[in-house]
């Protein structure tokens, strides 16, 4: 038996769990329990502000399976709010920490600084209760112990954010906790019917797809579907959400089913059987819902689930899987080699889109067509790659990523601004687990200016990122829905590449450059010392204004001509 | 009758109401509304991220009476529910306009982005709930008028931040709508048992003083107040959250009522009469709640009601008051001459103070007790003030301001970052109302690091407020609550005076400043291109690591001892 406060003793469980860092801003409910961090063995990140340290919890959550955060009452876990609505809609488990005033003052009538003014309590904690799987409030030393588990275990099963309000006056008071790690679940029995039907289903069928999307990262199901895609052998494709989850170096590796190929679309379409894993069917994730497969020839697994000819089956997925890699290795699956693949990509109708949006630019411009396959090859095994909301994360679905990187960006939330301060966490996180990892960023212009100060943190905690800044003169993605030439499409006129240097007074530990052209991105990328640098870069990119990938151009299309019904 | 969108309606109802500019980020469910904003008379600000709107619009609307901000569904509107909150705590009038997804799209249980990813609808406005004092969601054209106008009218009369949601299907359908002018309330009765009462005891009374709190401006009292300042002739303080709205430099104005001046803390304490308009009685607009008056003594008088020997009359002040000052006139009062304050401020108890926090520093050094008593006289009549939660909302009751000066700060929801932010609006603000008010800024490097990126909204305005940032190397304030060494108090190392020149690429219009001694600020607050320069102009001005104003010193002075319980 061990006598440790709350706090030490939330700390200490966040540290079994693998937390090193905890991310965050003080303030004066919460500051008193930092000095607890140390003793518990994690270090404190002190972001800039509490939206971008909630960004880069989730980040850090995503490399690392978990990921927290602590700010103080009102101010600070109002400004994450969005973060943490984020990290919910996108299943990522971040624990949010709030320091709150006693009970005392609470129940006083007082109003306190950080308050609404009306004596009103609990409202902070409400508004979390919609957008994190669990929550508690410790205020009493007795249950405080118990609750944590409570809660910390709700988030790592439901892989969903969770909320613990932190009173002050129980932060120094002693409690008795047994520092035992953290109980780990249990397996649960396969089901072999569905692993025999699937079996079956795959020798009847001609042209079969394995398409995989995000909830396999998100339920732990990477490794496993790595496994199942080389034992199956069969064309497998990802959705923009699901990408680097499959080795992509791999010859049945095919791309990226988000419409924009007409290749891959034709063979997706045509398809007789598709076993889909971890599929997320949101607007953006399957091109304004036109990817969605027809449940007549789909097996979709999810978590805890197998939809077979339209039946569900509540049953947890992982099981399943293995026991259908064991059962393959003694199957012999022999499909008729399909023909290859050629894209055929410019079947796009320009006339429905605005005059200001049809020219053409000069071949040394840096185009979205030029950009993200030329990165293919640049990027290297094991690297963490993000993606901003807009034109990236539509373009980085021509890029073919190397084998075991991983690629975060939010598809589904799309909170411009989270990729710079995810990349903080990312980054970190990489850093902890050791290995090398390279961490690359690609943020239009817009998301850079939100959360532009993350440097600053970046800096301060020596991180190495490579970071490119798309500067094409504002909201691109937003001049293709609407205003294509209206100012308030514009942003301010920056300067990226002086911006760093700012935010690290003094620091010579980082390198900027301004690229225009695509001879100087060659030279660039051609670099060595610029792929391995020992200290955080960011390359400014001019590109043209008004250009966008053939993704963007072609979903704008759907939804011009009103097939796909996204708003 | 006119046909208008209900988008047009909207923001010709603002238009009436006085709001010229919108602040906000667009966003896919709010772009295709924006296309009618010119249409009605007002202009796009287009911030760099949301929450920044947010605190924009606040400080727009201390200035002009009201203020509004457009954002997108989810993302948009939970980065900013914090700016909202502060908003309601504060009592300041801001219209969050919310781009929703079409009643199609979320009944279709499709997951669309910015969702949760679980088909839920209505959760955010929900949320918004607890911190507006009115929402409505237009989804009919038939009603969105009204709906319309029944919000806006709660906005203004409640003074509190309001929620439109508005679905991206109805923007264009065209609506009949009357443009008349916004109706006006009508005056009520005043109740003149109680003006002779106030008289008779302010007849009586020995030593009386007038206490002025935020809750007059927030009311609409200033006028009124000034007058009764001048009428009654009594000595008169302010709060921290009240500085600003009396004349200061009247001879009977004796300074702010924060505890840290010994002197006045005699005078009120010693009061056999307190007449107090507009307490906001939260603990740091009370030095802890330790200044808040004696019931006995107290005739306490706020919005709607009057407290006069413990009982409450609820009855418009506005009416009480006007009437007092009519007979104000007939009367003679004559009070014996005080004292002349010699406020005594060196009884503090260093030796509460960890050894850190007690050194002291060399003359040169721009100290808190230096630089704001320095300030007064630089400030000119009409300038608008602000100053962030921390050092230098504590730090500025030392300061006297000249007449017809707007103080703006945060005491109460004390959001740090709020005050850049909120000086683009009022600066906006300012600029539309004419009269060349100067927008002067004081806010800890702390604060600063937060919202930074608004001064690229600034220069894209052409706005040109005077920022002074305080740099101390970190949260100074926490420093005296916890940690006076520890880490967690630092922030990142920045060039404050380089920065504003990367926010503006070849914006030549900005001038930045980097002062370290006392003799340097002297020489610049003695040129008058500095006072009065045509464009934003930064002042980074190092300070003391450890240095406080004495009312932190004191305060803290006071949690040690516990006698001031806030936490």
């Amino acid at each position: 038996m061990v006598v440790v406060s709350v706090s030490r003793y939330l700390y200490t469980r966040l540290a079994q769990l693998g937390v090193r860092s905890l991310h965050g801003v003080p303030g004066d409910f919460n500051i008193a329990s930092l000095d607890e961090l140390a003793k518990s063995g994690l270090k404190w990140v002190g972001n800039c502000n509490e939206l971008n340290a909630g960004y880069a919890a989730d980040g850090y959550a995503r490399v690392k399976k978990i990921g927290a955060l602590a700010s103080t009452y009102g101010v600070g876990e109002l400004s994450s709010i969005n973060a943490i609505a984020g990290s919910y809609a996108e299943n990522v488990p971040v624990v949010q920490i709030v320091g709150q005033p006693s009970r005392k003052v609470l129940q006083s009538g007082r109003l306190f600084h950080h308050s609404l003014g009306d004596s009103s309590t609990g409202v902070f904690a409400d508004m979390h209760r919609r957008v994190t799987a669990a929550q508690t409030t410790l205020d009493d030393p007795l249950t405080a112990t118990r609750e944590i588990d409570r809660v910390l275990k709700a988030c790592i099963d439901s892989k969903k954010p969770v909320y613990i309000g932190k009173k002050v006056e129980i932060v120094s008071k002693a409690n008795t906790a047994n520092e035992r790690s953290y109980p780990r679940r249990r397996g649960t029995p396969s089901n072999l019917f569905l692993v025999y039907e699937i079996l079956r289903k795959l020798h009847n069928a001609e042209r079969p797809v394995l398409l995989v999307d995000a909830g396999a990262r998100q339920h732990g199901l990477v490794d496993i579907v790595q496994q199942l895609m080389i034992q199956m052998n069969i064309p497998t494709v990802t959705t923009p959400m699901g990408k680097s989850i499959v080795n992509e170096s791999l010859p049945n590796f095919h791309g990226v089913y988000d419409g924009a190929d007409s290749g891959i679309t034709e063979m997706v379409r045509s398809a007789d059987l598709v076993i889909s894993i971890g599929a997320i069917r949101s607007d953006l994730n399957t091109f304004g819902f036109m990817a969605i497969i027809d449940p007549a020839v789909e097996i979709s697994l999810d978590h805890n689930s197998v939809v077979l000819e339209t039946i569900k089956h509540e049953i947890p997925t992982k099981a399943v899987l293995e026991n259908l890699i064991r059962e393959l290795k003694d199957t012999e699956l022999r499909f008729p080699s399909l023909p290859p693949l050629r894209p055929t990509k410019n079947t796009l109708a320009p006339e429905v889109f605005p005059e200001e949006l049809r020219r053409s630019f000069p071949s040394t411009s840096i185009t979205h067509e030029y950009l993200w396959p030329r990165i293919s090859s640049w990027l290297k095994p094991k690297d963490i790659i993000l993606n901003s909301s807009g034109t990236s994360n539509v373009g980085i679905c021509e890029t073919k990523f190397p084998p075991e990187s991983l690629g975060i960006s939010q598809v589904l939330w799309s909170s411009i601004g989270y990729t710079l301060a995810a990349a903080q966490g990312a980054a970190l996180a990489a850093e902890e687990l050791g290995g090398g990892r390279r961490v690359v960023v690609f943020e239009g212009d817009g998301a850079f200016q939100m959360t532009a100060q993350e440097i600053s943190t970046m800096l301060k905690l020596k991180l190495k990122p490579i970071i490119f800044v798309l500067n094409n003169e504002g909201y691109t993605i937003e001049r293709w829905i609407n205003g294509p030439s209206e100012s308030y499409n514009d942003v301010g006129d920056w300067n990226y590449a002086g911006l760093p240097h700012m935010f690290g007074a003094g620091n010579d530990a980082l390198k900027t450059y301004k690229v225009e052209t695509r001879a100087q991105l060659e030279s660039l990328l051609a670099d060595s010392s610029f792929g391995d640098a020992p200290c955080l870069q960011l390359v400014e990119l001019r590109m043209p204004k008004e250009d966008a990938p053939l993704g963007v151009k072609r979903l704008i299309e759907q939804i011009v001509t009103k097939k796909a019904p996204v708003h």
